[in-house]
């Protein structure tokens, strides 16, 4: 990974010799602060209070947090420190009630706990560790193959925030980006600003120029006047829930983007890890979208904007169905036009 | 217009007595506040720091500044107010550069000043007063035309604003939803908020809320979402300049929303006034689009959003093209699946 060290600088969450440090997103770009946390307690509520975001950088924090929770359980009772442990495990599991990153993470932190005798924490951090780095490896893995999709040089578009902030590091479609850049097959990025949310201005662009990729914003309703023009070879973005059909839901506006690369000839690539795939559901109209408070609409940055009376229709996320996705990209490979037959073929590889 | 009176509220350009009043759209919804004029380089000074917006509205603007030019060129000097009057003329010329609508209402009522002898203000007074009626008549054609053209009662989008506030009153596109809400064919209004600016958020729902019909705001790049839920039978649009070949310029984001009605089977209405024709372009591909500061992206509401070093692309209008368009409806008829002989043919009509 060479080439792309001067492009994947950024990390998230951190373990520092005996302490976990979060950045604090919520005051980004205008402040770079690293928060420090001693305790499963603060790390449950910093996770709730969205100091961190984003599934695979939450279910790392957890990990982590589950180090903090044994420390402070092994410390008081070494003979009963699994039991005393629990609480806090409970506590962490509640921070974000549908995160599935967070329950496999404390899931597997679990299993671990079970089989440990002595003291915990050595072996449970090298393990919260683990499923750090077990996930910037695959992002490292998805951005060579997102990239190896990309033969000729151009400006590619994303949406929302997908990078080393929302991941343990490295970044899902944003790794992707990283790596096409590095190799020097993408001349410009361009970025939605994502409302109602504006994790492009916010995170998106702070990360790409922090790592010295060009990004420009645009707004969303911007995308397809940008395609028109010509240049944008590819649209990369990421996934919240891919199904066993190969639909892709992500923030909304996703699919607004993915129904303008097609009709203006731009390929659209679905970048998230397996972790992501939810083989339960066979069709991606069956995926439930939470709507979320009118008022994000009706203010923005904490000031009222629309008439009082006015009201809003606010969806978290929007699906964007298999015939409209050039590329499934996950650490275990590409699956290109996606089908059923082909989806089920890529989750059994590997 | 009996129906649609409960609808129509809205007049964002009066003359009271001796006065010109405007809303202060700057500050709406928050405050509903007329401001008052007495003198033209009060209303120049106006239209450039936006206390008024929209076009059609600026031209009606212009027309009441030329009466209190007049008014006080002829009081200082009444054998020789004509020539007293050209650097009043000329500011208010050099109020908005790019707005066809001032220019025409200026020259509009430079000819009737020629003729004029005596005390001006009475005929002027009545002069202006005709520009914004026959406005307000124009809008009301479309808004018939445009109601006749649905049938089945759903859903309506619009994008920007386009009613009462932008005009001499009532509105273009939202004139249209006015008038076929009134008629029983609208169930719901969606309305983009329209970044950068807001206009869907400041103005449209504001107007909407005023004029008791039921309207809700989503993200912009929602509107794709919505449109795949079903319900929302056409989206309804304004525009700033519409080409010979059919081809329509508008506020950034609308051409998005035309590429996503055609995918999903919601038809797409253009409504403008045949003073926004310009028979000079015979391709929508050869229209100027102005970029605008970059920073109208890079802060939201005055507060700075994106990283420093973000760059950002910030078009003001994209172009929708002909074979996107269902309906354009002008106040001369209707235009639909437009051409360029069927464009000719409907300036021609009247």
């Amino acid at each position: 990974m060479n080439s792309t060290r001067a492009h994947d600088t950024i990390r998230a969450v951190r373990w520092n010799s005996d302490r976990l440090e979060l950045i604090d997103q919520r005051i980004l770009p205008a402040t770079e602060e690293y928060l420090a946390y001693q305790s499963a307690d603060e790390v449950a509520r910093a996770i709730k209070d969205m100091v961190v975001r984003g599934a695979p950088a939450i279910g790392v924090t957890a990990a982590f947090g589950v180090v903090l929770a044994a420390r402070a359980a092994y410390a008081r009772a070494p003979a009963n420190w699994k039991a005393l442990l629990q609480p806090d495990m409970q506590a962490l599991a509640a921070s974000r009630p549908t995160a599935v990153n967070l329950f496999w993470a404390l899931e597997r932190m679990q299993r671990y706990i079970e089989a440990i005798e002595g003291d915990p924490v050595p072996a449970l951090l090298a393990e919260a560790q683990r499923i750090q780095d077990e996930d910037i490896a695959a992002n490292y893995a998805m951005g060579e193959l997102g990239a190896s999709l990309m033969d000729a040089p151009g400006a590619v578009i994303t949406h929302c925030n997908t990078g080393s902030l929302a991941t343990g590091g490295y970044g899902t479609a944003l790794g992707v980006i990283r790596s096409a850049y590095a190799q020097g097959k993408v001349s410009q990025v361009y970025a939605d600003e994502t409302r109602p949310w504006l994790q492009g201005s916010r995170l998106t662009a702070w990360e790409l120029v922090r790592d010295n990729i060009p990004v420009k914003l645009l707004a969303d309703g911007a995308a397809a006047h940008l395609m028109k023009q010509g240049g944008v070879t590819w649209a990369v973005v990421g996934s919240d829930r891919i199904t066993a059909d190969g639909s892709a839901a992500n923030k909304i506006g996703t699919y607004s983007l993915a129904v303008n690369a097609k009709y203006h000839g731009v390929k659209f690539m679905v970048v998230a890890p397996t972790s992501t795939v939810d083989m339960s559901i066979d069709d991606g109209r069956k995926i439930p979208i939470e709507e979320r408070d009118p008022e994000e609409l009706l203010s923005v940055q904490g000031k009222r904007i629309a008439a009082q009376g006015a009201g809003a229709w606010n969806p978290v996320f929007d699906v964007t169905p298999p015939e409209l996705i050039d590329a499934i990209v996950t650490e275990r490979g590409i699956v290109r036009n996606p089908t059923p037959e082909k989806m089920l073929a890529m989750m059994k590889n590997g």
